[in-house]
This record gives structure tokens, sequence and C-alpha cells, in this order.
């Protein structure tokens, strides 16, 4: 199965900064790991601070992958856009989180994409991820 | 009169998806149609999916063309900074929208674009950008 | 097409009070002008400042008019009673105003008609009307 | 004993619109039926779509009716007006509903007029009526 | 000087009904008392319960009297359209209430109609009207 | 018709608490004045104080009976769990209330069940549950 | 009639400052003016910046005066002691304001100390505190 | 490892009820399905409407499992009860829904025990559940 | 004087968990120690974690004790209820908290069953009980 | 022990007004009474009407006692000055109020200063000033 | 330059409480260094925990300096009185704050002063009274 | 000390557009006159109207800046995803706006990015700028 993995902004600072909250592993090498434990699928990995250019990533996803693992970082909260972007296209996609956005500051507990995703994962640290692919592949 | 059409962030799929929502009619050859109605003006057409773009082509459009039609999309809803670019230019903008955001869910019904536009027309399908046209020409 | 144009409360004084905000032409001279536009059709007008005197005018205009045009003052965010009136007729209504509700007072801003019909048009000043004849000509 | 029925805007055109919400039945005919069920009682019926002259029918049943059903359609969550009338006078007041106010959009979903009741019945369709008459009889 | 007092919706009920509330004067024998008191002064008076009417009422003031005192009833709370008509006229308007309007139910506490009249008297009962007039002379 | 009449937390007190509130009448002897006025049918009674134990109880009423009238007490404001429960289950249920939700505390005018019955009667003290059983035997 | 003026922050800048909020007239002169108006009676006045000192103003009025007029100026909206103090002493207090504070910013629109008060007189200038002496004689 | 799971109000029906919603399966069935797939761990079950004996639960399985997978249905979105014991125990709990909280009513929104598990999983179907027992393994 | 403690859900585990907010003195010990400083008295005990049962527990109250001390955990800021149930019966009811619910998460902050009960105490740890008792007895 | 008692805005006139709400003793008989049940401690007693007058006792209790009871009054729930006084100082303060806030009027409902409280007591009527001190010596 | 600054309720303490939060200087000393750091200019300081106070301060400010840094302290959140003298007097006034209030509890994150200040600075410690001057001397 | 300036949406037209709210001096030619005035410090500039390209800014600034200057526009009321770029690297950075958002619209009230900042500043025009130049230097 062809998966892409749709990381938003500050993401790309995964395992350098702020390990207290999102861990001190580099999101590269544990997408390595992630590869080895799904040796039959093609996982690729897009990352953009933009907002516009995630919009863009998941028009071009459609009909190109079977799945997307998007975690759209503070976009969560704040992007219709987004949420637009994932109803419009047929590629299911499924929402990642990881730290619980529920037990952080109030304005990070609504999502506005959960909606049009088929499910969201959150709160297992990196493991979202790999949680985040099982699922697709059900 | 030089008339400049913004579309905003997923306007590109138009005619490609959700067809129960947006209609099956593709923007391109929607346009062709509206420049046969309007020989005497000239109608230009940008689209991005990416916010600041979008402002950036405002602040073009200043001085060049006699008016813009715009659907900001789903920024119309949250984008204090389009909302700003439109305030600071000189050029008449009018608000179109292809369904009625009053009609949709809560979180559509304002439009943070509105009071910085010379008028609002929404709900009439693809035809509410002939009517913001004629909005301007008047 | 037999079109009605509905006013409502307080649109009896058009022309004849604040001009800043409605401007000075009288509503009866408008209507002139704007039957000269539209030779072909039949343009029938009807203002009350009565709620419910609007919601009889809207019972009778079903499948006597091919469309109404409304402008329902002060009732258009209050008056859940016109909204069902508008709903339970068959004939389509367009909503205009003649400035931007979104750009005045906070209890402006929500249309509770909107919903029930077809689009809304608002800002353009008296010319609100005719681009709601032509949306319903469409 | 001597009931008014009173019904509020966009009742008369019960039976003639929107049989999926409202049910097939006019309701002239209903009233028909129910009188046939009350022998010994004197049902009378008004209907206006007039906010105020729905408070002068409240009035003037003062002291000429044992109590009065009313289903104040869209005026039960605006009119303080209303409210004022019902507690004002010394008749009984039922209100009814066809549908249940509960179960449609929010705004419909406080009852102005209820705390002035004696009680209130609604979901039961058209029976809501006869249940009312039942209660006012106790 | 030539005053119109009007009044609003169960404001004829006045001396009948809730004396606890509203007092048990009639509001003609009051108005006689009134008329009494302001010997070089001409009172007239207008009552009805239908909102539009009192609009009707508002505009025909403009320009024959030189103030109206309104008690605008339930209408206080839920009246745009009123609202607007006071601000639509020359005639200056103040706001009287006989009961404190702030001291009642929540949603009596705003008057939509309080930022559009030159004043507002309230909760000295049947003898705020006296005051309105005194303001109005003034 | 088999009716099962299910009263929510404090309900097994009526009668002897509170009178001014919810009357003298204990619910046996007026559930035997009830059955004496059906004597057609078949009426069981059922009263818990356990949220969850209402919610097995109408589990297993679904099939079992030909309807359900319910006076959830104080879960009704509060109880996601028992509107889920009357939404899942075929027999029809309607909702009752000894005196009326909406004039009583601003936290009681909600009723979370009311949008899963087929609906609701309140007010009418006791009598509430007779008008339930007529409109289920409707 | 023995009647104390109380006059809240920022009053004793009355004709210094902001004469288009507050017009021109200096509040010592205008008192003058105000005490030849009711000869028989005797006028105090009594000016603090300081919320507690209204409040031992408010105590030591009770059973000294008549009447009080208040104009609590910014604390009417913040000031739930200067409210318990009008509600604890015996003597009638008439609440004032120059201009009408429901016209102003949103905040100035509640009036904490109103419903302790006999009633409210708002929007007149200076001529507030005359109303409010006749409201009291009265 | 030994996995405790728990399921809240309703979910005893689940493949009886609502299809449309939850799905045919059976849950017993489900979980023979799920035992298989884990063949080196035990799953034990336990269901429960009531809210206080599903705290007795999580009570009892502190220390004796090494994790739990809950989904409290209605509970989830109004027991600070269950929040609490999830708090209060030091064994992990994964929070699971079969359909996703965020695309249903606004009242569903909002999880209370989300803040006290480690992680949530929601939208798959039943599929949550194994997704929810991978993430404890992990 | 014969007095009943109640204490509500999870209050089972203190002394056993999360001594930093909650102590680490079980409550059994403390219950023994505070007996001895009430020698006269008869404190009985009666803990669950079911809201019903909590309720079963104040009816049976009624008329057996003095007065009943009562710690509702979770189900104070959620049942209306126990709320209820403690308005109806007729021994008094104080509240105790061992923490302070005014400085702890936002939805703590409300006490739904404060306005029933004759006093609250709140914050003063395992001490709270012993003042409730004191606060009982005078 | 040495104590300070610190009472807020109008409790100096406890026992002269309002008796039915606040009882009919005197502040200083009842702290007579209160200092002979106490007779090993001090007792000092300072009361103001001035908000920065009870923030300047505040300040200079710190170090002088070993404990503060404080019944703010009407600053409990405006001040945030007073709540950062306590917030501020090393003494342990407890909040005191004679009648149950949490009964009250909505506005009265949240204590600013409870948080920077040890604890809480209200409801007692003058017996709170004991539980605190009471509180305090624990 | 003659510069008054006011520092308001609590700030008299700085340097000997909460050293984390608002750091160990004490401010007489700050300002000592301050006035080095501005030879040219008068800096005067006035402190007081009384709004009214703060108030007349304000008044006297007035035409004496040219102009004022102030730290309103809590009063800033809750003083429509500050806010309405600072907007009556012709001094230019300066808010600062040591601590971000955007960063602490969320009834601290509107500052009433704020629209009629010049200008704000917040978050840079002590250093925000000398950066307030620096912007008044432009 | 290297500082980098960063400007947001729409500040690229300074000096060119409405003067009215944000001067006629154009940023460069401020910028310039603003390096004169820190002639040891090296002052960098960049503006963008994208979002996402301010937070890769911000990335890149991290270890190479001593500091960042920002004037986020209309991003500061809207981006999540800037306030955790800030957040994420550890250069100082402070927040500065020509005017003061306080003074604006309602929804300009709140600063997103302001916790994450070491301080803010507003109102002083361009001279902000300067001021947080100074408060980093600091």
């Amino acid at each position: 199965m062809d998966i892409l993995i749709i990381n938003g902004p500050n993401l790309n600072l995964l395992g350098k900064r702020e390990p207290a909250v999102y861990g001190s592993t580099d999101f590269e090498d544990y997408l390595n790991g992630l590869r080895e434990k799904f040796p039959g699928d093609r996982l690729e990995y897009y990352q953009s601070n933009v907002e516009g250019e995630i919009i863009n990533a998941l028009h071009e996803a459609d009909g190109r992958y079977g799945g997307v693992v998007i975690n759209a970082g503070g976009y969560t909260h704040t992007s219709v856009a987004i949420r637009d972007a994932i109803g419009a296209i047929g590629t299911p996609v499924v929402e990642v989180h990881i730290s619980s956005i529920l037990s952080r500051e109030e304005f990070r507990h609504e999502s506005l994409i959960a909606p049009k995703c088929i499910g969201s994962i959150m709160g297992f640290g990196l493991d979202s991820y790999r949680l985040g692919i099982l699922a697709l592949k059900k």
C-alpha cells in the first residue's frame, strides 16, 4: 500500500526542540524505523510549514496514494481550508497527534479537520504514526 | 473594465470534486463562457491555496484593475490578514461564494473579509461570479 | 417573468431619511427605472412595516410569481416566522440588503432568513435589487 | 367547556406545505374531527400571522373561554410580547407544537412562552392539539 | 408643545391586570390627570399590540410632534425594526418603562431602542411618563 | 397495549416530600387510579435512582412493550447515556415531567432526551403521565 | 425634602474635560441653578473617586435624607459593593447618568446598581439630575 | 500482557441496534476474533451501564492489568467521576471510540476523560479496540 | 447527635492514591480519630461510587440522622439528581471538599449541590470533615 | 494564636440591616462572644468599605498574625487586587461568607479570592467566622 | 521632562514578595537607578492600593507632567473608573506591566485601560518602566 | 548584537497605504534611520505575507541571532503555528505592534503569540520597533 505521511508546521523541528513535549527522536530517523516495520508498503513523507502547500500536497495525493496520515500541527485548530481539502479528496485520511490535543491548552481542544478524517489517533508520541498506518491498512 | 477574479483554497478542484455542493462545471470552462458574456472587459484569473499569495495578488491588483471579485474559500472565515489586505488597497473588491455560507456549518457564518468589501453575493452557484462582475461594472 | 419585490420595515422611508446610510433615491423612483431595465418582466412591489403582513405577502406570492426579491429590514435578524414562511413556499426567494449587514452592528451580522433563500446579495446600495432580479432570472 | 385554539404564523399552510415536517392534514379538516371527539365542548379557532393580533386574541379570550390551546409557531422563540400577554390574562393557556422544538434547530430550543403556560405538549403531530384540550379539561 | 405618547403591547391592560407589577391605575385615567398637569401642551395617545403599527405611528409622528414618549413593552427587547424607526425620524424620542427592566428577567435587561432615544427613564411606575414629558420639554 | 412507566431519581419520594412542587399524591396511589382509567391496557412501573439501571430497563423494554412513558427526573438534563439508550431501542418513548422544566432553573431548560423521544409533555402535574399514555395509544 | 446628590469617579472633572461627551457646565455651577429650581428643598452634594467612600456616604445618608440621587460613574458597571450598600439602606436611591450607558461601549450596558435603585434616568445630560430629584419628590 | 477492555453504557447493544452508526458485529464475536489476533495476551472484558460500576472496575484493574482500553460511551462527555478514577489509578488507560466523537453532535466533542488517558483513538469502527491494544503493548 | 458522612466516587481511594492532592491518610483511620473527638455523637459512614446509591443513602438518612456531611466528589459538578435528593429531604446537609474546588480546573468551580446544602466547607484537607460536623452540631 | 478578622464592604451594617439575609446580631456583640470561646487566642478585628484599605490591612497582617479570616463582601467577586494581596503575603487566609454565595445571584457564584485562600467556609451565618478560626488553629 | 510613575495595588511589595514572579528588586532601589539613567528628567513616584487615589493622582498629574507611566496592577482588568480618568486627562499615559498579562490567568488577558493609553509595554520585568519612559520621551 | 526584524502580512505596504492608521513612513526608510541609532548592532529585516515563510524565518533565526523583533500583523490573532514556532526556538522574541491591538476591533484583542514572547510593545507607531530592540539589548 502507498501511504503519504504529511507533517505540518514546526514538525520539522522534531527531536531538535522541546524534547519534554515532543520526544528526542528525529522524524527522519523514526521514519526509517517505520519503513522497516512495513516492508511491503511504500511510505512517502512530506513536511511543510505553509498551510497552502499542505493543501496542494493533499490535492496531489488524491488517486496516487491508498491513504494519508496527517499531523497538521497548529493548523489543526485554525484551518478551515485544510479541512475542506481533506473533504474534497477521495483518499482516506487519518489524523494523528504526538501529544493529546485534549490535554493541552483550551484552544487546541477542537480539531477542525477531524470531522473530515476517517479517524483520529492522539497521545502516543511518535507511535501515533505507526498506529495511523495500521488503521489505514485495515 | 479590467477585472481580476481571485479564487482561494480548494477552488482549483471545482467541477472535479463534490459536484453535489459545488456543481460539475470546471472553473476554466465557466470562465470562458463568462468572458464571452463580457466582451468589452478583460477578465483575469488567479487561484492559489496559499493565504499569503492571495495577499500578494491583492497588493499587485491595486491600481492595475478596476475591481476584484474574490472567493476566499475557507480563508473567508479565518484570515484577518486577507481582510487587512483588502482594506489596504484602493481597488474595490466584491466577495462571492458559490453556496450560501449562512446555510452551512456554524463556523462558516462569519465572513472576516465582508466588512472590507463593497458588497457580498452568495448562494447562486457559479452565477455568483457573473453577478459580482455586474456589481463591479455598475 | 413575474417578480415580487418585498420591502420590510422602515424601507418606505428610503430617500427621505438617513441618506448617508441608505442613499437619497426614493424607492418608487428607483423602481420605475428598474422596470425600464427589465421591459419583458413584470415587477410588482409590496412594502409593509408589519411582520405578519410580510408573511401573508409571501404566502400569496406562492405560485403567482416566478420569484421574490426580499429586503426584510430589521426583521432579517429577529424573525423566525418570516424564515419559516420563506421555507414553506415553493417560489424561489432572493435576499437583498442595501448596506452590508456584516459591516454594521454585531446584532445585524446574523440573517435568520438567509438559509431559506436561494442566495443573498448585500452592500451594493439600491443596485442590490437589480442584481437580485438578475439572479432570479438566471 | 369553551376552548379557543390559536395558531400562529404559517400554520394556515398546514396540510398544504412541507408534509414531511407538518403532516398532510388540513387544519380545518382536523378541527372538524376534533370537534366530534369533544361533543360537549365548544372549540373555537383563530389563526393569524401577525404577532400583535395574537396578543389581541389572547386579551379577548380572557374571561370568555375556559382555556386556550396555543401553537405560537415561530413567535414561540422570539416574542416577549406574547409571553407577557399570556402572563397578563387569567385564562389558563396550554402550549402545543406539532413537532418537538427540542429536536430542531438550536434557536428553536427555547420557548419564551412556556413559563407562562400551565404546561407544554410537543412532538405528537396534530394529536398535540387533542392532548392539549384533554389537559385543559382536567 | 405637541407630544405623542406611544404604548406598546399589553399596556392596554394597565390597571386591569397584574396590579402588583404595573399598579392599579387605568392608563386613560392617568392620562387625564397628566393633561391637567401640562395645560399648555397637547398630549396625544396611541396604543397598539402590533409591532408594525408602532413603526407606522413613529413615521407619522415625524414632523407632526415636538417629541415622542414611548413605552415599547415587550418589543423593547426584541425589535430591531422599532429601533430603526426611531433612528430614522427626526423627532426626539424618550424611552420610558413603568418598572425597571434591569431588575426583571435577564432577557429584559437589554433595550434595543435605547441607543436611538435621547434618554431612558425606568422604574418610577406611571410617573415615568410625567418625567419623560418633562425631559422632552427641556 | 403494554406500557412501561419509568420514573427516575427522587420520584420515589412523590407525595412524601415537597408537596408544593410535586403535589401530595403518592405515585403508587396515582398509578392505581391510572390503571382504572385504562382497563384494557397493562401499565407496568419501574423506578430507580441509578442512571445505569434506567438504561437497563429501557434495553429490556425493547420489544416487550408497545411504548414507554419516562420521567427521567434530574437525569433529563445531564444523561447522554439515557439519551443514547432511548435512541437505541425501537419502542416509542414519551417524555413527561410533572412541572414545566422550562419554568424552572436555567440548567433544567435543556432536555438531552427529548430529541430521541416521540414527544414531550410537561407541566400538568401527575396528569402528564395520563396524557403520555394517551399520546402513546394514539 | 432633604436630598443628597452623590457623584462618583471623574465627575469632579465635569465641565473641565471632554465637553463633547459631558457638556461644558461645571457641576458646582449647575448645582447652584438646581437649588434655585427647588427652593423648598435642601440639596447636598458629595463627590468622591473612592468606591468605599461612596459606600460610606450611602450608609451615612440612611435616615438623614429623604432620598439620594447617585451617578456612580464607572463604578456603575463594576461595583457589587455599592449595589449592596444601596440595597442595605432604607433611603430611596435614584440612579442617573449624563449620557445613555446603553449607547456607549458594551461593558457600560449593564448597571449593577439599577436593581437596587427605585428607578434609573439616563441620557438627558445634566438635566438627568433635575429629573432624578423630581422623581424622588413624587 | 493482561489487558482489560471496559465498555460503557449501551455498548452491550453493539451489533443489535443502529448498525448504520455502530456496525453489525456483536461485540462478543468481535472479541473472540481479537483474542485470536493477540494469542500471547489475556484480554478480559467488562461492560456496564452504571457509571459507578465502571469506576469500581477501574479501581479493581489497578495493579492487576498491564493496561485498560475503555470506551466510556455517553459517560465520556459527562463523567468527572470516571475521569477522576482514571487519574487515580496507576494502570495506563487508552480511550477508544467506534465513531469519531468530533464528527457527531456538539455535546459529544469534548472528552472529559481524554486528559487522564495516555492517548485516544476514535473513528475506526471496532478496529479502534485493536489499535488501542497495539498502543498499550508498545 | 447522629451524623452520617457520605463520600462519593473515588474517595474510597483516599490515602492510597494521589497523596499530593488528597493527603496520605486512609479515610477509615481518619474516621476513627474523628469519632474520638466527638465521643458523645454517633458518626456513621457510607461510601459509594454509584450516583444513584448516594441518592438512596440520602433518602434513607431522612429522619434517621440529625445531619449529613457529604463530599460528593466528581458528582458535585454534574449531578442534578443528587442536588434534588438533598433538596427533597428534611435533614440538614453540609457540603465538604478536601481541596478547594475553586482552585482547580474550571469545570470544578460550580457546585450543583451547594444551593441545597446549609453551607459549604472546602480546602482544609480532611479537616473539612471535622469542621462540617462542628457546623452541623451548632 | 493571633488572628485578624477582616470584614469588607457593608459588613459594618450587620445586625442593623436586612436581618432576613444577614441575621440580627451586631458583629461587635458577636465578636465578644467569639473571644470568650477562644480565651487563649487574640482576635483582632478590622472593617473597611475601601478595597485598597483591605489590601493595606492584608499587607500589614503579614508576619504579625498567625492567620487571617476574611469576609470580603462584594469585593469577593470583583477584586483581582485583593486576590493578589492574599497571594502576596505569607500568612494563611481563610475565606468566610455568612450566606452561601453559590445560592445567590449568578454574579456572586465566582470567588476571585478563593484560589489564594487555604480554604473557604460559607453559608453558616455568623458561625462561619467561628469555623474559620477553628480551621486556622488546626 | 517631568514624568510621574504610578504603581497600583500590591506593587509596594515589589522585591519583598513572590520574587519568582516579580523579581527581587525593591522598587525604590530600582527607581534610584532609573533616575541616574535619565539625569535631565524629573521622575516622580506615587503608589497606592486604593483605586480612587490612583484616579486622584491621574487628575492631579494633568498639566503638571509631560507624561505618566502607569502599572495599574490588578485594577488593570477591573477598573472602568481608572480607564475613564486616563481618558479624561490630556497628559499622555503609557501602560506598563512587569510580567506579560497575556501569559497569565485568563481574567488578566483584558486591559480596560489600554485603549485610553498611548501604548502598552509588558513582560520585560522592571525594565518595562525604563522602556515606558523612553516611549514617552519620544 | 545581531537582531532580526520580521514583519508579517501587509506590512510591506507601510507608508504607502492607510497613513491615518500606520503613518506615512516607508519601512525601509525607517529601518535605515534605525540602523544609525544602533551603530554597533546588525539589524536584518525579513517580510513575508505567507504564514509558513514566517515560521521558516523563525526556525532559521534560531542560533543565528541574539533576538527577534516580530510584528506578525493579522497572523497575531489567528496563528497557532507561529506561536508554536516562537515557543520552539531558543532565541528570545519580542512582539511589537504599530497601533495598540487592544484599542481596535474585538477580534484583534487577543494575541496568540504573546505568551511565547518575552514581552510585548504596542501603540507607539514605528517607535515600537526601536523600543523592541532596546528591550532585547537589555
